[in-house]
């Protein structure tokens, strides 16, 4: 009986495998460096080998850099940014607790998705679409309802917005809340300060500024958000997330450390290379080289007579711009002439922003002068000589 | 003011990067061709690329053959085994279900705290350690409990069980129960036929048999578990798992492909060549030389005068092998000096077994004659003359 086969092997796996390269220019993910591909590609270690921990030390001091916090629970989650927000929300809320979510962007339905099912109540804070939320419309919202957490989007993808954070840490404490905020795509291009804003739990993810691979999402904790996972009544429900089990595994707890999951190793290398370049460069000089390459490409796309969602420049984020696309414009044969005729992506429109713009992403190696150049010469192409769909 | 860093660069991440080769022959991982780990160094792909998408059903593909399935729903979490593990739970079970989970290895204490963690009841199914689940016991224990799933390790690591699988399905349907199989350490290297023997959702991890680095967990969902997840009254409890939204993404229901979390692309590059590996030898040959290896590898231990945990040929899983350590023996020596003297990695006990047996792994491209003599010599010599702790 062993030997037979009820489902014939697939002919599909005899072709080869093919993977193109691209120029990565939307939202990301970014392009990876070969430092960092390569190191992706070395010898596989055990999960519990000292070498692989001796790794996971040195993305846990990296991260620390690049978030600039001394928090003592600061780790890579394996899983995607999708996984380090459910995993925010999920070792902070307990059936009953209300959360205050930003509602200005995509990330407003995703968040308070996964808030309610940690059986949460959830409350909007509205902003318009393209602005962030202010401190004083935040403080309304935290006053009347005194939720367990207010959860802002530091760099939102959909709008190409940055919210301040700048004194939003201080007024949640005021009210006895916690400040929980994403940074997947803005972690190492714009200014963060997670001890000095006091923030308290922030997470990121491994594809965007960092140029990794996708499949790791950086967190960290601070006491006070330990403190509070610490008087939970239950536990938090999904083990894969519960920072007292990771933190365990990561040695982040005068503990031994213990067994939690086999860890994406690979992952593991790639990203330690990635905080390595920022830690070469500087973490300031990028922020610095980001706003750069954000004015330049803003300044360009103003000659060629295009406006973006996000009015007020001091709002706009600088890894991923969102242009609005002009009325007669098709934005579907833009996307598609980029990637066609140029191997270039440039992104479409994401929740409410879907049709009303094109998103140009400039994160990490991606962010140089070079490529914005080359990024708006696509656009341009793309907008005055769109492919027709039946060419392609 | 963004011209200033509160924390420092660090300093280790100025040091190069240090991943030794070792010789993966414990519990797993195991070690991965160049092949695989050069298909997971090719360049960067959006999440929604036409082109990840073929990778993606290439997957499908190669895990159905794997799986030996029918099922629609076949695809790969971007988690962890224990991701896989706990999405199978929390997919089916809802506050107030009674799960049956059996007991006789480390992987109980797992399971049953995950479902607790969805609000079930878990009781035990007991079987001696070293020995299988009877279909008898398990019967009983569902006849009486009527649960909404029975949770069956097909290979458990920990000593060394291969879990009988045929008949258990028609079983638990006979009493309107679900079949749910751990497969992680098994899949590719032990017979297994997800439609034949009426497996419900059955899940593995990348990086055993499949020698692929560790990341992903391939699950499928039989038609009948798909049934239970629509007839839920709740939403799957966590966002990164819910079967219906993943689903979507991978192109599994008669619906467009839906943005559900960035997917860790690299890794998918690697598990679609380690599928593709399979497919050229063929999924019984590959049953058939692991079980060849196993056999090589049990004789040679019973010529060294060592005895098995699991004591009835027919209960031991081919891939991973329980060895008693004799009483004058100390079991750290032993694991110590394979790695320190020969870079090789014989595990420890887990859970029930530590400090009983050390485990011996023959997965994937180390299920070769050489490969078992090569562990069987680094086990004598690990045996005969350990390293003293201080040598080290």
């Amino acid at each position: 009986m062993a030997d037979t086969e009820d489902v014939c092997a697939p002919a599909s796996l005899a072709e080869p495998l093919r993977v193109p390269h691209k120029s990565l220019m939307g939202a990301g993910p970014s392009n990876a460096p070969p430092r960092v591909m390569h190191a992706g590609s070395l010898p596989l270690l055990g999960h519990m080998y000292p070498e692989t921990f001796q790794v996971m030390d040195d993305i846990k001091d990296g991260l620390r850099y690049v978030f600039q916090t001394k928090n003592p629970v600061t780790l890579c989650l394996s899983c995607a940014g999708h996984g380090g927000m459910e995993a925010a929300l999920a070792n902070i809320l307990e059936p009953g607790d209300t959360a205050v979510i930003c509602k200005n962007s995509f990330w407003f339905d995703r968040a308070s998705y996964m808030a309610e099912r940690q059986g949460a109540r959830v409350v909007a804070a509205e902003a318009p679409l393209g602005q962030p939320l202010s401190l004083e419309a935040a403080e309304e919202a935290v006053a009347k309802h005194r939720p367990r957490l207010l959860f802002l989007v530091h760099g939102d993808t959909s709008a190409g917005v940055q919210q301040p954070l700048e004194g939003f840490g201080a007024m949640c404490h005021k009210y006895g809340t916690l400040l929980v905020v994403d940074t997947v795509a803005s972690l190492g291009g714009a200014p963060l300060y997670t001890d000095r804003w006091e923030l308290d739990v922030v997470y990121s993810g491994s594809q965007k500024v960092f140029n990794a691979p996708p499949g790791l999402s950086p967190i960290t904790f601070s006491p006070r958000a330990m403190k509070r996972v610490l008087s939970r009544k239950q536990p938090c429900s999904v083990y894969f997330y519960d920072i007292l089990k990771v933190g365990e595994y990561w040695g982040c707890f005068d503990k031994p450390r213990s067994y939690h999951h086999t860890c994406p190793v690979t992952l593991f290398y790639a990203l330690r290379e990635a905080l390595a370049l920022v830690a070469e460069e500087g973490l300031t000089a990028s922020w610095r080289r980001h706003q750069l390459a954000a004015q330049r490409l803003h300044d360009g796309l103003e000659r060629l007579g295009l406006r973006l969602l996000v009015e007020k420049p001091e709002h706009r984020l600088a890894t991923v711009t969102a242009v609005l696309v002009p009325d007669n414009v098709d934005w579907t044969a833009v996307t598609r002439t980029a990637m066609a005729r140029h191997g270039t992506e440039i992104s479409g429109g994401l929740g409410p922003t879907l049709g009303k713009v094109v998103r140009v992403g400039l994160m990490g190696v991606n962010a140089t002068p070079r490529f914005v150049d080359r990024v708006l010469g696509v656009l341009e192409d793309a907008i005055r000589n769109p492919m027709p769909k039946s060419s392609l």
